[in-house]
């Protein structure tokens, strides 16, 4: 909870413009640092959880774990310019983004969510309100999943960030890993893709990938999947990381791969290619796991994760190869086509 | 360590000129992310300790505690040109400062280190070199205090930002924090104080105070004190963040705080105010805590911490005063001259 005081009497700077000023407009540097945190925990920032001994306002946070169980931990981190944009998206929908990356994170480990820290970077001269949309929209999603804002630092920076550290909980010998994957084992995806992929390509982002919380516990608990990882970064991209921390190589078929709704029609309406989307767009925070050869098919694993499951290719010795797709589609990434 | 690649053929920007160029120097766009994140790992980052599970390299790390403890998490950044400037301290200074900033947080509660995750933004063109000393600052006192770095980030930035969480673990029901203070408990420090400030206000920083971990733990262990913080801020601001956590005033004697060694020249040459250095200068880290009245005398309480402690004062009913210091000392702060 520790960071300067945000300088008075900066200029207002680049955010003077963007909003509609009908008299004056607080500034982070009006609120100051003790009067954010205040509004935060207003909006639901010391809201209690039971994992919570101690939240917010101390040296750090206390959280407790159940028995038999270990605490896993994320940071991941949203900058302006690079990873959001005010004139693309609302401040809500980058801070619930925020934290679905982080929260995505948990469910590929198959952990419950404890709790999370929150980092704040931004200009003076941010408006106040456009700081508490950000908190608004990492307190929205944190509610839904029960992970409670527990710790924060509020720092002066010329460009505004969002960097996340969250802490989740996880049975012993029960976490889902990149690493097992073997030669033979199935691949399967949850939910759809290329929703997130397409409102990036668009420049209007208001959909959040929700993060699979609970496929990824119940997937854990099944002690089914050899290795899980969550669509974050694209599904070739994503996969290949599966494959590299599991010393082992893939065949996907990209027929297979399943499109969010609409996402053909609403792809070449913006000429993009809607393949393009579900196998390179990232952030649509689906799960991606391997499972033995003889594990239960797609529809009883859809039922025990309750969530749509669809098996997309199998693991091979080495080598990651996509079928069904154009040449060059898999080019960029490093896989080959097939 | 999810994060975008860092964006090749930038201009190299702002820090070309800060380094003697002899051959091209590497910068981090050079590096790629998982180039920078291999060195980091072959700097020690991925060294195994007793409490890891799973270190860095996964969707999240995970950590395992002892029987009837807890987790404690906080978390703190360093942001250049507002915490830090590469003309007034070395990179491995400003590494070895973030971490200590968070290692004090968690030694305030008494907690011993389990890892820390560690997001890093920073622009393409920064040297490499740059980004591999901020590391070993890290990893240097990270290697001390037993506290590997599990997680990480690399986000591209406009200026360099180290933003860290600490994860530690407490033995249920022993945690130090901030509010137990009691009108007539005596007010401790550890150490002594004013260097970091010094330094700062000097413009040439090498010095960074070593965090109090042993000795808050065994505070902790002890059972003696009724609250506790670290000095960050400064002894006045912090000494004010204990009694409004604890709801209580308190009575400095400005002549008891114990100085750095040769504070005194040292400030006077450079026309500082040693007395000042040692109330508001921030960053030194020592403990600041209170016991009940009839706890155990300094000596005793240094002998148990293994640490120099001095009695600066006590917890009144209400307000924060000081003694021994000339008028308008205080002012800034919030205290009143006594």
């Amino acid at each position: 909870m520790r960071g300067p005081r945000i300088d008075p009497g900066g200029p207002l700077g680049r955010y003077a413009g963007r909003m509609p000023r009908r008299g004056p407009l607080p500034r982070l540097q009006d609120l100051g640092e003790f009067g954010l945190i205040d509004r935060i925990a207003a909006l639901g920032g010391r809201r209690r959880a039971p994992g919570v001994v101690l939240g917010m306002g101390d040296d750090a946070a206390i959280l407790r774990l159940r028995p038999h169980e270990d605490v896993v931990v994320t940071t991941d981190a949203l900058v302006e310019g690079v990873h959001f944009r005010f004139d693309q998206e609302s401040a809500r929908t980058a801070g619930r983004r925020a934290l679905a990356a982080n929260l995505s994170d948990l469910a590929a480990m198959g952990a419950r969510p404890l709790g999370f820290t929150w980092a704040l970077a931004a200009p003076p001269s941010l408006p106040a309100r456009t700081a508490l949309e950000l908190a608004r929209g990492l307190l929205d999603l944190a509610g839904r999943h029960a992970c409670p804002l527990v710790g924060g630092n509020v720092s002066r920076a010329s460009e505004v960030s969002l960097t996340l550290a969250a802490l989740g909980a996880v049975a012993r010998g029960r976490a889902l890993t990149r690493a097992g994957a073997r030669p033979g084992d199935r691949i399967l995806v949850t939910g759809a893709l290329g929703r997130a992929g397409l409102e990036r390509a668009r420049g209007r982002v208001r959909h959040v990938g929700e993060p699979r919380l609970r496929a990824g516990r119940a997937l854990a608990r099944a002690g089914l999947a050899t290795a899980c990882i969550d669509i974050s970064d694209g599904l070739l991209a994503d996969l290949g990381q599966l494959c590299r921390a599991s010393r082992v190589g893939a065949l996907l078929d990209a027929r297979l791969v399943p499109r969010a709704r609409n996402l053909g029609a609403a792809a070449r309406r913006a000429s993009l290619d809607p393949l393009a989307l579900a196998l390179g767009g990232g952030e649509d925070y689906e799960l991606l796991f391997t499972v033995a050869p003889r594990a239960p098919a797609p529809a009883r694993l859809a039922r025990l994760l309750d969530v749509a499951v669809t098996e997309i290719g199998a693991v091979t010795e080495r080598g990651l190869r996509v079928a069904g797709a154009p040449a060059g589609q898999a080019h960029a990434t490093g896989w080959r086509h097939f």
